[in-house]
Parts: C-alpha cells; sequence; structure tokens
C-alpha cells in the first residue's frame, strides 16, 4: 500500500531526495565518509554548503543585499532572536495576531523586554480569516511581525499587509518555498526547514543588510551579524540537515521552481477545497480569499465522526490528518513534496466515507 | 582502501549505526515514511526518544533527580543558556581556563550579564597542562565551568576539581560517554552530540532538578524548566539526529556501555602516546597526567613537516588528522567510533613517515 503523509511537520519529503540520501551512504563521493561523519570545514561540506545557498538566491530571487543565514532551534528560537537583533530603535513591534504561531512570536518578543502592539486578531472569528491592516497607524514600530502561513488554522497571506512606514518580518515555515512572495517586501523572514525544505534541526532566515549589526554584545547564536561574518559557522551547523536541504533544493530546481510549485499547490489544493465546500459532511471553515495552499483544514463539527474519518483514512495508507489539538478536525498538509496523487487519495477517501456516512444516516 | 576518519566533529560513526540509518530508508518500521518525516508527537518518535533518553540515563548512571533535556544550538547556545538558568543568586560564575572553549564559555556568559572569575589559566603554558584548583576560595560563585576535554587543546580532566562549596558545570562534549565521569558530582553537564553521539544538530542536558526553575521569563528555547516540563518538545527536536544518537546509545549498550568505552580508548590513545614518547621526530605537547583520551595532539615542531604528514596520511587513507589552526601540528580523534585497527593504521604510518624522514635527513 502507498503511503502519504499529510503531517504538519516533520513531513514528507521527496522520494527522489529519499533515494538519494540512502545511496549516498555509507560513502559520499566515494570519500569512504558519510555527510553525517564529515567535518564542517572540509572542502565536501563546503560545496554543499555553498550550492545550497546559491540554490535557494536562484529560487527566491533573493537580492544581494539581503543575508541568507543557517540557524537551529526552530522559528522559536528566532522569536527570540528577531526582537533582539531588529528591535533596536524603539524596541516596540507591532503583530497582527492569526493564530498561535504569531501569538508565540509576541510572547518571545515580550520575554526580552520588547513591547508588543497586537494590530487586529482574529481570534473573535475562530481564526478562520487572516487580521487586516490598512495601514500602520504609528511609525514608531521597528517592525511588524506575520505568520506568512498559519499551519495550524490553515489562512495564509496572498496580499502582504502595507507596511510603508516599517518593517515587514515574516515567519514563513510552513508555505516557505510552496508560493511565491517577493523577499524585498521583507526585512526580515525566517522558515523552519520540517516543512518544505527536508528534515528538523535547520532554520532558515533571510536579512536585508542594513538592519543588521546595530546590537552589540548579543549572544552569539542569536547574532545575524556574527552569523553573516562567519557564514553561519561560527560554531558546528547542523551539516546533515543542510545537505537535505540542499537536495530538496536541487530538487525543486529540476521540478521547475517555486511558481511551479505555487502552481501545483494551488492544483492540489484547489482540488480538496472544491471537494469540501461542495460536500454535505465536511467544511473548510476558513474564509475563501484567506485559505492556506499548503495546510486545509476542515470539520464535520462532530469530534467522533472526525475521529472515524482520521483513523479510516490511516488504514488506507492517508496518515497524519488528525487536526492541531487548538482547532480539532481534520487538516491535510499539501507541502511541495506531497504529490497531486496523494490528493486525489485523500478526496476519493473522503467522497467514499461521506457516501458510506449518508448511506447510514 | 578503508578510509578512518580522524576528524575532531563531527566525526566518524559506527560501521553498524551508518548501516542501520541506511536499512531504515525509505520505511521505517514499514511505515510508508523515513524518520526524517515523521512527526515529533507521533508514536513512532515517542518509542525513539524515550528510548533514547532512557539508554543514555542507563548508559551515564544518571541519578533520577536529574533531567536529561535535548537542544539545539551546540553548547555555544548553552554558553547563554547556563549562565540564564543557573547564575541566578550571586550572577557570578567561575572558570578554570583550559583553552578555547573554557574561553569562548565565558565570553557568553558576559555577554548575558554574568561576572566571569578565572580562577586558573594554563595559557602560559600554551595548554599543555590543564589549570588547576586546590579549593574554592570565595563560595560566591552560582558554580564553576569546566571544559572537561578540551578538543583543541587535546587535554581532559581525570580528576575533577573539588567543588564543595559551589555546583559543578562541565562542557564534556569531546568526551561524553568516552570515558566514565559521576553525574553526581556535577550540577550540570552540556554535550554536543556530533563528537561521541551521533549527528552534529543536537545538544545534551543533564541538571539537576533543584537547580532549575529559579529563573521566570526567559525566552523558551533557553529555559531550563520549559524543556524539563514538555519532554525536551515545546518545538520541534531535531527528529533525525535524535533517533542516530538513539542508534549510537543502542551500540554502545551492545558494545558493553561506557567502562567498555573507557578501557578501549585507553587502549587506542595509549598506542599512538606511546609511540609519539618514543618518537624522535613527533612530539606530544600535553604533560602526561593531563592528556585526552579522545584527541591526540602531536607535532614535529615543523609545520612544513606537519603539513606533509597531514597530506601524506590522507592519501594512505587516514584523513582529517590536521590539528586546529590554534594549534598548528597533527590531532587525532579517537573517539568511541574509531576502531583500535585505525589507530595501528596510523601509528604504522607515522613509523614509516619517521623512518623514510630520517633517511633523508
Amino acid at each position: 500500500m502507498t503511503i502519504y503523509n499529510f503531517s504538519a511537520g516533520p513531513a514528507t519529503m521527496p522520494a527522489e531526495v529519499i533515494q538519494e540520501i540512502k545511496n549516498d551512504l555509507p560513502s559520499y563521493k566515494n570519500s569512504g565518509m558519510s555527510v553525517m561523519e564529515i567535518s564542517h570545514r572540509s572542502a565536501l561540506f563546503e560545496e554543499i554548503f555553498q550550492k545550497a545557498q546559491q540554490d535557494m538566491r536562484d529560487l527566491l530571487k533573493i537580492p544581494d543585499n539581503y543575508q541568507v543565514l543557517f540557524f537551529q532551534g526552530g522559528c522559536t528560537l528566532q522569536f527570540t532572536a528577531a526582537p533582539l537583533n531588529l528591535a533596536n530603535k524603539y524596541h516596540r513591534i507591532a503583530l497582527l495576531d492569526s493564530g498561535h504561531w504569531a501569538e508565540r512570536a509576541g510572547a518571545e518578543a515580550k520575554r526580552v523586554g520588547v513591547k508588543v502592539d497586537v494590530l487586529d486578531s482574529s481570534e473573535k472569528d475562530h481564526y478562520t480569516k487572516l487580521p487586516s491592516l490598512e495601514k500602520l497607524q504609528k511609525d514608531t514600530y521597528d517592525y511588524l511581525h506575520i505568520t506568512t502561513n498559519n499551519t495550524i488554522e490553515g489562512t495564509a497571506y496572498t496580499q502582504l499587509p502595507n507596511t510603508d512606514t516599517t518593517e515587514l518580518v515574516g515567519d514563513m515555515s510552513s508555505n516557505f518555498m510552496g508560493q511565491r512572495y517577493d523577499v524585498k517586501q521583507f526585512g526580515a523572514i525566517m522558515a523552519g526547514a520540517q516543512k518544505n525544505l527536508g528534515i528538523a534541526g535547520l532554520t532558515i532566515v533571510i536579512v536585508r543588510d542594513d538592519l543588521i549589526g546595530k546590537v552589540p554584545n548579543l549572544p552569539s547564536m542569536l547574532d545575524y551579524q556574527l552569523f553573516a561574518k562567519k557564514e553561519s559557522m561560527f560554531n558546528t551547523p547542523p551539516v546533515f540537515a543542510i545537505y537535505a536541504a540542499g537536495l530538496v533544493l536541487q530538487w525543486l530546481k529540476n521540478q521547475g521552481g517555486i511558481d511551479e510549485m505555487e502552481h501545483r499547490n494551488r492544483q492540489k489544493s484547489g482540488l480538496l477545497y472544491d471537494f469540501l465546500d461542495n460536500s454535505k459532511l465536511f467544511e473548510a471553515p476558513v474564509i475563501k480569499k484567506d485559505r492556506s495552499l499548503t495546510n486545509v483544514v476542515f470539520v464535520t463539527g462532530n469530534p467522533e465522526i472526525d475521529q472515524q474519518v482520521v483513523s479510516q483514512a490511516a488504514e488506507s495508507g492517508l496518515v497524519n490528518i488528525k487536526g492541531h489539538r487548538l482547532v480539532g478536525g481534520m487538516r491535510a498538509s499539501l507541502y511541495n513534496a506531497m504529490p497531486y496523487e496523494g490528493v486525489e487519495h485523500l478526496v476519493d477517501f473522503l467522497k467514499n466515507f461521506e457516501k458510506n456516512y449518508r448511506g447510514k444516516h
């Protein structure tokens, strides 16, 4: 039975990449060593590292005046690092509360003494839509933090908020490289790798040159300027995770890049949303214009039926469609590595489930 | 040609572990998913995680009143986290300066406003011996930080300093599980995984219960109490690195545990040190009682000859014996996964090199 893994992260990776990782064991490029065993200062790794960085620049069209940095610790550590590095003038940031991860970003900023103004929240709508921002009222924010894609709630920004008077900082973890954003519109972007870029334990930070190097004496592992200077190797980087990301980036290039991925993700999520919108049993609670391409949330309204859906789907090889506990119901994560056939199978399964259910009720 | 990899880290791993990782691809335990793709909340990972933790407790004989925590970011991040969590009474720590990594630990503590008293330094001896501490003079330190094994300089503590009046915090990265220490003598131990425990991107913290939870409002990714409460999963942990560490821990158990490893490491390093002490070309600069079992530093005194040694060794399959740039010369890292035969080959090579060299000079 083919397994389709709809996990929100760590998540399915391209089958070709997994095969390449297997082929590269136990000896990478005839070195007699696996990638897990090579020094981060070795020529072998230097090649992996430079290629990954360049491929990311090419794919995302990252301008030359932006740094591409590789961290550990997930975006949660960046929720600390970003305000420490970037909130250095007003010590105050703005936030659009689009759900759990936005809230967490705000909480961490406060822990390092930065003030956080929530400009709008969609909590009252149970996060089934995005908060809105017509225009920033003040120019006394170091930046506005948004979560471009809300993994748990299933929403995503297509139109970015207007931030003429401040910088935009985006947590892009769950739609990084899954749809096109213009990097120039951001002061900084952060993204965990474990959704669309390989394995857990690697975090990407893309930040504009002129924003960094303004705060002396930061803890080294949180210092954007130091990481830029040391090419992300002040200490041992997560070598294997960077290698895996490199393979995913090469795969993305081979597949046609970000625009092709966005096209496919629109097709995949479109197929599922269309079914849900026409279903009498299932419902996608997020309003149409704010729907995520990568995390499709849906419910029956009855937790017991939801539970049956999740377990019967797993028996059919459609695994990890249980919704996050904060939202309930189901969630299908359709990252770049999820093939169209996987979504077809899921929709077929849901159709059958609905048919059987209606036969009995 | 068999390759023996003497890299200081990332470093050689047991061949059986690499093979097991390969065998587990692309489908782990018939799940249809690799370990890189499974959720950290899945039953599959829960089993990996609990077993790794328990095996570590068994191998190191960790008492029940110590937490075993899994972090990212290397010990460099712990150089920030440890003072933030533990230096909460006097905001002052003591340090024994045994070289580069001790110095780095002190520098990071200062960055978070903690005072650092260097009680002794062996800098004047070019770190060819350990600093000494007869007795702490004051009881106004939150802890004494030591580096149990100095990867770059090739020294290691066998006898721990007397710290009756304060806590001992040990950076054990490069001899973690390579020789026996009594965990009870430490308030906290930190160790990066990329030397003796698998792949880069995982850091272990072992800390006594009563020392944590005293500082409110720490950044979450640096908060020992929160990591204890959330079983190291406040956010996505480095799933694959924990899996790899779990395989290494199982391998260690199969091999006979830490005492057996220490025995073997003494044999391996003894073979090399014996040769060096009897050589007329090579020399081990570290004084005998302070020599590391895992990182053997040696020199000829002539950088050009050193360079020849390093490159000819590599041609013979003995790779990565170049010394750290701060010390020069050569360094052979003999972690648990380095077999005795590797050291025999290295000694044979060095003997031949010396014979040829003396023939010409």
